[in-house]
């Protein structure tokens, strides 16, 4: 049984977001992802990174991997629902998942492992280990 | 031995593709990646999805899995080449692959699953059998 | 007085919506603003422009001129509301005005001219006069 | 006689720049404007936004104010040539002007009011007066 905490994200999607084929353009999923992915840790009472980085040095979730499978097209006038949960805790990734519907249909599913991460020294990321404090909020 | 046909696609990454943490903003990827997809059938002589709707029915290449491992991050100035080849040619489905560098950096590896989509009657797309006049371009 | 009709859309700011200097990327305001525009006639009542393009020949309403005003800046966390009016309706072209705001405060003004395109013989759009149905349910 | 320095940025239509109605969606069009201005600051001789953030606090140059007429519509396999210039520095502000080609095709134009902008303590941002160093490099 999980016990997994799950926050939705709701989404519209807009003729922009469409394609020459009239479906929504890919990567726009991305961006709905990624929303709903920190509107997941929003939900938790998580602060903004603006804020963690100050406290704690974590500038963000960056992605580590992705699978993505794409299941039923979408259009612009569609309302997506996106249900995110993290679904595995290791020592410096997560894993977090997230099912798009709309109404019934279920339109992709995907699985991602993220990290939080810390500026290195001298530039670029570095993956730092689970904050405790933040993975308290989202448990 | 590989034999199969590999195009280069080159990407600038700009201010705007990048986030609050200073790199580009994952999506973005996808971005150059769907191009960098294109650009690949563009290179074998494939027509525009315009003429290929008129000719042979054919809108498109959508997406039906994508699997992406991150690996460095990126960052505005920076000049990225996708190298891009299909790897599998299935009945009803085909296997594009990108490998992402940045001079000697891995950037970020991808493997996806795309179909040649015609449209529904009644709306949505379909998938069609591989159009052997785009296959032979291509191998 | 005015007596437009006035139709509100909001948008939440996301991190991936803004740039390395942590402020919304200007683009997206005109993603935002686009949605809002379209927004404006589905609240009229007109229908997609996938409908319109079979009924009436009109496959959208593309911009002609935009005139935007920044005035205050917005970050990931916001919520924008945008009041879209059409405040002058022209033979071929139409004046359609944005007032983007965050609780009390301006963040920007938008004026822009659009008219309603139609595919022209041998590819390009043409603008087509403004079609009465449409303007009934708009005004 | 212009005797504004003028430097070209190159952009290319891609398939997913496009919307429904098959020609590019306008926000892109911003989003490779930007793209050249940041490109002609870079091609004067002006550091990463980055660095100038750390020597002289200047985080980027937002946009103020941007009046665009769009003349021809463009599509995905079109390379677009952005001509950018600054043609007036004012006291805290300066006008950044592009013109957009397809070949002998005019696309659109734009004429933008930018500044150069510093964080504000206590969160925002504020526009510093032009700094001499990169003015020298930009006329």
């Amino acid at each position: 049984m999980s016990t997994h905490k799950e926050i939705v994200y709701t989404a519209r999607v807009e003729f922009g977001d469409c394609d020459p084929a009239g479906i929504v353009w890919f990567p726009n999923f991305f961006r709905w992802i990624d929303a709903a992915s920190r509107h997941f840790f929003a939900g938790c009472g998580v602060p903004r990174w603006e804020e963690t980085t100050k406290t704690i040095g974590v500038i963000g979730t960056p992605l580590v991997d992705t699978h993505t499978r794409f299941v039923k097209a979408a259009s612009y006038g569609d309302t997506l629902e996106i249900a995110v949960r993290i679904t595995e805790w290791r020592d410096k990734s997560f894993v977090q998942t997230y099912r798009v519907t709309r109404g019934e249909d279920l339109i992709l599913e995907c699985e991602e492992v993220r990290i939080f991460a810390a500026k290195r020294e001298g530039g670029g990321i570095r993956a730092v280990p689970i904050p405790p404090s933040i993975r308290a909020l989202c448990e």
